[in-house]
C-alpha cells in the first residue's frame, strides 16, 4: 500500500534512517516533523548555517558529490570551532537536480557523514527536494559552548598578539574542499589560554582579521614575513604573489585569534595541539589594518571573497 | 577603510543587524561566526529545516519575495506545531540571483520577520550568497518541547479518532503561501488532551495520515462526508473532484492528530481554540488506508506531493 517506490524522497529518507546510528542526546532523529535533542542544563546552544551552491561555492563536476557533502558540513564545523564550541548535531537540506538525484543524494550524505562522524556530530534531520536548478546544499549545525563561554569576534585588546593555525593561500587548489575544521585545536586553545577574540578564515586572512577589528573596535598589523604561506599559494602561477594569495584567497578555514602577549609566548613555546603549526602573525593596534614589511607599515585593504548583491 | 560598500553581503548583514531586536534568550545574534542561545534546563530542543526553491516550491514572479520569505519561515513553524512545540529562534540562508539580489534579500527578510515576529521567534543568523541560479531560501528553526513532551507521528492507537484543524484542498490558489501555522492551536490542544500522534499536512491529507499510520504501525479510515473541504478546492476547475483535492493537494498546513474517543468528544464539544474549526475526519484501524463513502470502504492511495529522485 505504500506510495514509496524507489524513486521517491521517502525511499531516500528510509535509506537515511537505516544508516543513522543512535546517539546519546538524540531523542528523535530523521523521519518525524522535527528532530529532538536533550540539552544539558546551563549549556549555551550555538547555532550556525551555511548554504553551498554549485558553480559558486564549488563545482560539482570537478569536486564530485562526496567532497561537496563533506565541505558543506566542514564549513559549519569550522564556524563552531571559531567560537571554541563543541559540535553536537546537524540538519541537512538539499535541492537536487532531477536527473540522477538519488545517487547524488546518497554520495552527498556519505560525504556529510564522513566529516560529521569524525567530530561526533549526529545528522538528525533534513529536507530533500528536487528541482530544475543546480545542486544546492544547506547545513544548519548546533553546538554547545564550552566554559568559560563562546569566543567572539569582539574582545581583542590593543597589544594582543594575533596567532594563527596552519597556513594560508591557494586553497582553491584543494584545501577549500579537503580541509579539516579546527574543532579540536579550538577546544585545546580555549582550555590552555584566555582567547580574547577568534574567527575562522573563510573570506580571506586580511578580511577576517578586519572582522575581528570591526567587532573589537580596534586595528591590526600583520607582519608580511610572519604570515605562514601555504605551499599551494606558490603554485597559483598568476599575477599575484604568494603573500597576496595568503592574505586574500580565503577558504583556508584556519583559526586566527587574539591573546595577551604572555599567553602568546606560552602557546608558541608549547603548542597545545602537536602537529598543527601555530604562528604569531601580527598584533592588535588602536586602529586601521596594516601590513608591515621590511620594517615599513602600509595600509592593507581588507579584501577577500564577497558576495556582491546588486 | 571598510570594504563594505553598499553592494556587498556585509552591507546587507549590517542592515539586518540594525533591524534585529534583542530577545531574552539570544546571547549572540547575527554577525559572529555562530549565534548563541541560552537553553533552559530539562527542555528538549526541537530542530527542523526546510528549503524552498523557485519554480518548485513557489514561483517568485507570481508570489513576490515577501510572501516567499513568509512561507519559508511558516513551513518550519508548522513543523514545530506538529510536535506541539514552541518555536524559539531561526537561522536563514539564501542563494540570491545576482541581479537585484539586495532588494530581494530585504523583501525576503521582511516576510520572514513578519511571521517570525507573530510567533515570538528570533532570527539569530544566516548565510547570504549570490549565484547564477534561481532563488533558494532555507530556514532552520529551533523550538522547545512542551510538557509532557513532543507529540510524534508514531503513537496512534487502534480505535483513536482522527481530528483535523481547518479545511483541505486547493491550497495552490493562495493558502500554500498565506497560511497561518497552527502553533497556538497545537499548544492549546496539547494542554487540553493527550495527543497520541500528530502531523502537519504538507504532502497531502491522505499521504500524511499514512505517515502517521506507518510510524504508528496501524491503519486509518477517512470518512468522505466528514473531510472538511476548503472553498478553494471547489474553485480548482479541473478533472478532479473537490474531495480529491482535499485528500491529495497538500500544503494545507493543518494539523491532523489521533486521540482517544473520549478526548475527541470533549475537544469537539469545547474546541480549545475558538475560531479554528476542529473536525473528526476518521479513525485509526488495524491496517491499510481506506476511504469510507456512503457506508462503503475502498482503499485510498496515500498520494500527495512527492519529490521524485531519478
Amino acid at each position: 500500500m505504500s506510495q514509496e517506490d524507489s524513486r521517491s524522497e521517502f525511499a531516500f529518507i528510509d535509506w537515511l534512517r537505516r544508516r543513522t546510528p543512535s546517539a546519546a542526546r538524540v531523542r528523535i532523529g530523521p523521519g518525524d516533523d522535527t528532530a529532538a535533542l536533550d540539552w544539558p542544563a546551563d549549556t549555551v546552544c550555538l547555532v550556525t548555517t551555511d548554504m553551498l551552491l554549485d558553480g559558486s561555492c564549488f563545482r560539482l563536476a570537478e569536486a564530485g558529490p562526496r567532497r561537496v557533502g563533506r565541505k558543506a558540513m566542514a564549513v559549519n564545523l569550522s564556524d563552531i570551532a571559531a567560537m571554541a564550541g563543541r559540535p553536537i548535531a546537524a540538519v541537512v537540506s538539499v535541492g537536487l537536480p532531477r536527473a540522477g538525484g538519488r545517487a547524488l543524494a546518497e554520495e552527498l550524505y556519505l560525504g556529510v557523514r564522513e566529516i560529521a562522524d569524525a567530530f561526533d556530530t549526529a545528522i538528525i534531520g533534513g529536507d530533500t527536494n528536487s528541482w530544475d536548478g543546480p545542486l544546492v546544499i544547506n547545513v544548519a549545525l548546533l553546538g554547545e559552548a564550552v566554559p568559560p563561554g563562546p569566543v567572539r569576534r569582539g574582545g581583542a585588546r590593543v597589544g594582543d598578539v594575533l596567532l594563527a593555525t596552519g597556513s594560508f593561500g591557494g586553497s582553491i587548489l584543494g584545501k577549500h574542499l579537503d580541509f579539516t575544521p579546527r574543532v579540536r585545536e579550538a577546544l585545546a586553545l580555549h582550555a590552555a589560554a584566555e582567547l580574547h577574540a577568534m574567527i575562522d578564515v573563510s573570506d580571506g586572512l586580511a578580511a577576517d582579521v578586519w572582522h575581528i577589528c570591526e567587532e573589537s573596535r580596534c586595528g591590526a598589523v600583520l607582519r608580511a614575513e610572519a604570515v605562514p604561506i601555504d605551499p599551494a599559494a606558490f603554485r597559483m602561477n598568476d599575477a599575484l604573489s604568494p603573500l597576496d594569495h595568503a592574505l586574500g584567497d580565503g577558504e583556508d578555514f584556519e583559526l586566527v585569534f587574539a591573546v595577551a602577549p604572555a599567553d602568546a609566548r606560552r602557546l608558541l613555546a608549547a603548542p597545545p595541539v602537536p602537529g598543527v603549526p601555530l604562528t604569531a602573525i601580527g598584533e592588535v593596534v588602536e586602529q586601521g589594518l596594516w601590513l608591515e614589511e621590511h620594517g615599513q607599515r602600509r595600509p592593507l585593504p581588507p579584501k577577500g571573497y564577497v558576495h556582491e548583491l546588486t
